[in-house]
């Protein structure tokens, strides 16, 4: 039988889960897999970490260079997060002939290009599924069983924490504050949650998903990014009252002027797929040519499911005898767009109007003025002084949205546009 | 630039597809794919196809010989379906040495063993994505993605044409004929609609995934078959009302005695996420020991959708120098079970009762001799001289259920037990 070493880089969440994973189910592999995979090295520097999983001390090393020149190591997985110094040691364990797993988004979003030609080069294979939405299998699928397919658009639900401050926000009408110190609490989110809910979690994910659904390489700072520290439960409300339920999406499409890219708050019908996307959970929904839509569904984080793609990755590295080499290798940087002039959508508006007359007429004419067709109105209660009024709009230019709110704000009737959130279409 | 050239035999609907598919798509697999994909070879004797589709002459085969010594052959499609010829055509293929995709689920569920071992010995690959759920990744995804989870449950709506009817016979309370003819009218389902409607396309399916999802071989004989055409809509509008949707599901869970596999009739929770696929979609839901549940989504048939999946293998083929081979090569029949005399399962059952007192309580002391535990009663309409009483019972044994039906339909009190719909849990 096949024999394969592995040395882990990082035991934190997700190298412990796959130091778990990998000596529990050795004998299972053994059966199922026809491989022997043993863990032959660790890198650590937290003792009491060490002591936690049960280290055995013989596999311990103390660095990367030892871990390279262990002639049993084959497959380096590198799940330690950041840039440095696991760049340094992912290029140095292929520069020494050692296949690379990782889980780590924010090097492969910045350096993959790099990665797989390093690769290349000493013929080793680098494997990422987890480094996008943990155990949802979302890279293999688009680069093994979509690449017949011209992708015109790609939407996701790629960070369970927002989507859970999100649903608690939705379902039991928590302020943001709450549902965040709830997802803090249940290990959802971090004790510093800016990575999350600004959405520069969601960014490098759909950077990497992009650039391999559209075949170029879309840089993670061309991506129009909107976290979700200012949505409003109100609208929240609003909006399910509308038919829309809010989620952060991380939308790609294929336009003519290049591939749009942004991260923000939408509004989503609630008959879409998408929109029963509860909790933790995470989803990519990809519209191709042949295929037309598909969705792939699962937990994006934690200890187990990312193991999950890293064993994944690991036994798909110690079963198959040559790789391929994803089109980060092969792309230039191309066409992205972000949130443009003419970026066109659907939005929702909320104005506190002033329940004078007139009012409704002259926000309206504010909207004609640019063009912006009107697709309903909800004014809600009369009965109090300011009184919000909802409006949605058909699509329309975003620059247009911005000049008519610009005008009503300015204007003398006192009215405000307090939100504007963009409908998913 | 690499060179493949293919062969496709059979024309229908999934072998026009994938004629259309490669043929638009050829530049765009050259700059995306790095390889310049040729159809070669058609065999098919419609003359009418071949014209409908404006095949080149230059291209059209009349045997599986001509087909097999044609050197810019490498890579051979089978989508004709069926056992014979396709099981003689896809083992000449191999044996000459020439790589196979196929999406024909009846053969591979019958003779995958076989043909994997024919491709292993001559060095080819077989490909079967397109087998089961068309554009749905669901077999690369159990092979390379999952491989390092234990399976505990896999759940599925594989079959699109029976979803489209029970969609309609749901949403819009259309009689099991009506909707029949509609899905007819839409070529959603077949003249002859038995193998979908009775199961045997979804059993086929099941056997090949509950195959991969377990490391055995679940033969398609062993798994319990029942389709929809006994699905009383007032049982569809009775679950409704009790937070149940009706799905046609296939089953397969790892249990102690085995895997337990079942296609059925099956009421679902209205908020599992297999609930909300309507209409001809398809998805499986899996559930491994790292992964937690997963999802996939998307269309399970039709021209395009099945392509995507037969074009995706292609290009891996083509892309790939060495293949993997799934464990239908290298595992034994095992004990998989059918719904057996210890199967357990929640049950929906409605009784036309006369009412008359004392009918409740011999009814629910029939369930009590059987030491069945009834969750939930529902009695709806009292008014009339016989009246339908629903019980919903916690999970118990099938054969007691059965002793308590017959117990019930055997007594002197003209009630009768009008259906049995087991509820997934």
């Amino acid at each position: 039988m096949r024999k394969v070493g592995v040395a882990i880089l990082g035991l934190g969440v997700v190298g412990g889960g796959t130091y778990k994973v990998l000596t529990e189910h050795r004998e299972f592999y053994k059966s199922t897999q026809k491989v022997d995979i043993s863990v032959e090295c660790v890198l650590e520097p937290r003792k009491e970490r060490l002591l936690e999983l049960g280290i055995d001390e013989n596999i311990i090393c103390s660095s990367i260079a030892e871990v390279c020149s262990n002639p049993d190591v084959e497959i380096v997985v590198e799940v330690m997060g950041g840039v440095e110094p696991a760049k340094e040691y992912v290029l140095a364990a292929l520069r020494n002939g050692k296949s690379v797993v990782t889980s780590n988004k924010e090097l492969y979003c910045k350096y993959g290009y790099e990665l797989e030609e390093t690769a290349k080069k000493h013929n080793c294979g680098i494997f990422y599924e987890a480094t996008c939405v943990g155990g949802v299998p979302v890279i293999r699928t688009l680069l093994d069983n979509l690449q017949g397919n011209e992708i015109s658009s790609l939407m996701g639900i790629i960070n369970g924490t927002t989507n859970y401050i999100l649903t608690k926000m939705t379902s039991d009408g928590m302020s943001y504050d709450d549902a965040l110190a709830e997802a803090q609490a249940l290990g959802y989110a971090e004790k510093n949650p800016e990575a999350d809910v600004e959405g520069f979690d969601a960014v490098y994910k759909l950077s990497i998903l992009s650039s391999l659904a559209f075949h170029t390489k879309i840089p993670y700072e061309k991506i129009y990014r909107e976290g979700i520290k200012d949505v409003c439960p109100i609208d929240i409300q609003y909006g399910r009252q509308l038919g829309y339920v809010m989620k952060l999406l991380a939308i790609a499409k294929n336009t003519s002027s290049g591939v749009e890219v942004r991260v923000h708050p939408t509004f989503i019908s609630g008959s879409h797929p998408l929109a029963a996307v509860g909790d933790n959970f995470n989803a990519v929904y990809i519209t191709g040519d042949s295929i037309g839509d598909t969705m792939l569904y699962g937990l994006g984080a934690g200890e187990f499911p990312t193991a999950s793609a890293v064993v994944g990755d690991i036994i798909y590295c110690a079963t198959h005898d040559n790789y391929n080499y994803s089109p980060f290798s092969n792309t230039q940087v191309a066409g992205a767009v972000r949130i443009s002039d003419n970026f066109r959508s659907s939005y929702y508006i909320r104005v506190e109007a002033e329940d004078r007359s007139g009012v409704l007429s002259k926000i309206a004419s504010a909207f004609s003025r640019q063009s912006i067709s009107v697709a309903r109105v909800v004014q809600d209660d009369v009965s109090k002084g300011s009184v919000p009024m909802i409006l949605v709009t058909h699509p329309t230019n975003e620059n247009s949205v911005r000049k008519a709110v610009e005008e009503i704000n300015e204007s003398s009737l006192g009215s405000r546009v307090v939100s504007i959130i963009r409908v998913a279409g």
